[in-house]
């Protein structure tokens, strides 16, 4: 068995990271903190909980943690992880981190964007950018994991398979549409359920930070560096990003071609689904990438769908663990959505 | 033209209040303030009159304000209009207030269940209890309103006739099911789109504050004291009210003879529509109270739809206004809902 | 292994069965059927399960699937199943009936209340209604079982420990708000989203058929037959059922002896969980009951929650096929809900 | 007063076009034609007008009411108004069709798209396509105005300015999102709450016809023919057509640079507000279309939002017929939305 513990377990990631492992065959889960739920059980925080748990929240003591633990499990805003790492061994305790510190391989870059000074530079060098169905093989070797952002996750996999077929080039448009929950546990004016339930618009337009990350990884695939223009849309739902990418190709692809890039590339891929009609409620509650890939000769339309907090996050960090440890990819994240 | 004033202009009570006053035929809104916000244009803070208004939100002066205006609208959290109110002359400035100060008749009562004390007693004795279809004779003559609140209104207007004609006796059952908008513009847990946007649950029972309110009136209309009890539930929409009230009744009453009842007591009433099927979708943005009269001979059930913002406050204040100033009570309010 | 089949997979609770029961561990799926949809693929219809099985519906021929299966899941309409059971030998094939047809004990109540006639009055008197918490061992030795409704579920489970103690007498007030997967998955006005979205409304006041299935239960296990008055309510979530039921008692009984008596007869309940703050949104996607009881004395509030396809159906009928075959009543249910 | 009537009032934007006709200062209704409600109240089936009027709907007679009327809408599915146009002598009384049947110029075009042959090829000749703030001078001397379709209303008022001042070349990506109604009153799965409420996706990629109907508008005011790449998606909320378009442009241009265009050209555009946030729940209810501009110098972003049923259809319609009336083109439509 695994000992994994959490740190910063009290938000909707933390949430769901708490639910994987208490369910996972091959962990135990060794203990989750929260500082400003120190003490209480998780089953009061995370109501789906009660019952099922008997786990308190703990004060956060890393070093401790990290003495007990195989794997911590970072969950914290960013600017948080990269301070915590300094106390972990990696060659003792691995660690996945789920916040943005590590997932900018340039610490200039990540400072100008994040507007704060990155204090592991050290340990930024060995991390590992961890979408699975691109770096499985760096992943199981790695000590340090930086989980993807939500809208990464969804549009690299979208373009992934283009990007490694030299595709891409000029110009890529990224239009996604994100869920309540992908804003967090805190209560604000755009998650106030008054303003959001009958709404859609757009938000960080030419801003938005996760920009970079789907810059820096689509050029490292694609060898060449398309230009990324990322649109973020805050959607009436809770759970799930819709992403729809555009690319103008140089030379006529046919759909049965691209169809074929995309089935080859994601063929064992168990989360990946390609589908004429990816919906969010489909993938709501589950680790699956739902992704439909659409041509008119010239440009292809790529859409996908995925659950922020899962796919997006805590059922992307279990899929690395996973990895990391040995394990088949798909061990604990099975589950199916569901209808309706 | 009527001089309004609006003290705390930046809750959503308060933005629908201005948004019927710019528009009402009649008034002339003179100012309108928040602490909050002072200095901001109110088109900032309810984008719904951007372009529609360049009034800015003031600071606070409410002798100031009282001086300049016939009519003050107070929409205030509780405690802070009693204080408000002992700056102004009631003789030369009428005041309408959307808060809870004034709706319990009784001081002592008011301070048990409101927790403060009341330091406006005298002014209290001088309040009018303002639910239009009830009181329009006191209402029309009042120097004071206390509007009524959200619940009250749907639950009063519910069980007014059969009080009236001496049917309700023994404990009188009133479940309420209320939209996002009533917790008002503080974002908070339970008002968060992530955790409202699928769920329904149970809220205060037993300890509601507005059961006080309902069972002051109903005991006044119906001349014994049947017992409230009454369950306020939080529901997934945003703006609406649905309540269903079950009453027992001591004979046999046929269905016919209580809707004549319903009807004949209702028949002038130009916001009430008896219907066979209120619904929170139809009333809302609108100042109608839709009710539903149903008997199966031992038991009736009645059901009302009103909008919380509107019938449930600002367009029952207007409508309180229009009395207490000679006016037709439908002036500036005859706007019907959307559909869908 | 248990092999079961399900007659009428297409509908929302034919898909959550198929869900569980191709993840139960102790259950092979050996065949589902679908008028509408022969031949296709079940992720066809139910995107959750698209790249989870191949299965696809089979024409409905029960003779044939009953000699293939050691246990039927019927999920029809009702009026249905009462023919299909007389093809079936229920000493070798036992039968869960997801429908109404043998939920109501008396024949001629049964033709009054669905207006048609029972064909299988024989296998009617051989019926147990299947609510788990109440009638285990009815269960484990039938070949028949009626599954509950989904209003009766929540109700009946939110009442039983007052009936079994003797406090039910007079009348009953059942207050419920159900979801749009409640009115199924066929398309129509009420469950259009655009009319839905933001709304709330009661339907079939008075009226509703589950009342019947109330009353016959409570009166079972209360010795007494307190009149049950149940009102229905359409909300604007997807999945679940909240009830809010009001009960006078003769005798005063404080808040604790009254959570006294449900923590006892619930002691060893797996799916019953007594909170202060039952939730639609929390038990959503399981098999979970959440009960809030509440007490000032005289009256007692209880309130319940439950996924109306879960617990309310298709859960609940996986519930009782493991007792029927001696498993442990969890096996397969054990998931949690999600937050958000 | 203007004589108006309505042929097709029963569907969502029917209903729209009686609730802004009975209240606008200027018109009479003169009739409502159902086939499938002929002879029930208005109120039965837009209950938010039950009580506001007693308007019964008419059996259709196209004669009869052109007879009677000044102006006629056509509220049809596509297909039908060619048809009833033949029958209006448009000298003695003006047309505006919300269907699509005279949007496209080309009749050849018009019937490769929607699959019909067109029966009135002369009448399409007169049609002007009225897009107000583009086309006031045409629509006030037209006899039939194609009033344009809900996609097309956001996209062409986004890219309007940059259209008439050159900046369009290359390929431009227009990304939408819709509310439910937007596929009309017919229950269907795609609006079935149970599938929609928590749910996002694209659908008829590369396909949608409005696409055609925006290049023909874009070419005419661009003079060049940029290549429209349109991707309209099923959004969870009711109301409204949110639109995100993206440019690249030639030569650097500034964001004030760009932001000047778009005041200029919209100054005196009374439905037209620039906002840095438009937002759909704030032009619910409305007939504004409010229009954000953004840029990184390269590449130009414009969202709007709109009411599909509103500026996307019936409150376009009612600002048209102002204008072919020589009114003020706000006369009935100043109304704001709501907040929240």
């Amino acid at each position: 068995m695994i000992k994994a513990a959490i740190i910063g377990g009290s938000g909707y990631v933390g949430g769901e990271l708490i639910r994987f492992l208490l369910f996972h065959p091959k962990v135990k889960l060794v203990g989750v903190t929260s500082q400003s739920h120190t003490g209480e059980k998780i089953g009061n925080i995370h109501q789906n909980l009660n019952g099922v748990s008997n786990l308190l929240f703990e004060k956060e003591d890393v070093k401790r943690l990290s003495q007990k633990a195989d794997l911590i499990f970072l969950a914290l805003p960013h600017g948080q992880s990269m301070k915590k790492v300094k106390d972990i061994n990696l060659d003792k305790t691995k660690v996945i981190d789920l916040g943005a510190d590590f997932r900018l391989e340039d610490k200039f870059l990540f400072e100008k964007v994040y507007k704060v000074e990155h204090v592991s530079p050290d340990k930024l060098k060995k991390a590992v950018y961890g979408l699975p169905e691109i770096k499985q093989v760096e992943i199981s070797k790695a000590g340090l994991v930086a989980n993807p952002g939500c809208f990464p996750t969804g549009a690299i996999l979208a373009l992934y398979p283009l990007a490694k077929s030299g595709l891409l080039s000029g110009s890529v448009v990224i239009n996604s549409a994100t869920g309540s929950s992908g804003s967090g546990v805190k209560p604000s004016v755009v998650n106030h359920h008054s303003e959001r339930a009958q709404d859609f618009r757009a938000y960080n337009v030419f801003s938005h930070r996760h920009k970079w990350e789907i810059s820096q990884e689509i050029a490292k695939i694609s060898k060449s560096s398309p230009e990324i223009i990322f649109t973020p849309h805050s959607a009436s739902f809770v759970r799930g990003i819709f992403t729809t990418v555009y690319v103008s190709t140089v030379k006529h692809h046919s759909i049965s071609e691209v169809k074929e890039i995309y089935q080859k590339i994601y063929e064992n891929k168990p989360f990946i689904r390609l589908t004429d009609n990816p919906r969010v409620a489909v993938v709501a509650g589950t680790n699956y990438c739902d992704i439909g890939v659409f041509s008119d000769g010239k440009h292809i339309i790529v859409t996908s769908a995925i659950d922020n907090l899962v796919k997006g996050a805590a059922g992307q960090a279990v899929q690395n663990m996973n990895i990391m440890f040995g394990m088949r990819e798909t061990v604990g994240l099975e589950f199916p959505g569901l209808h309706p």
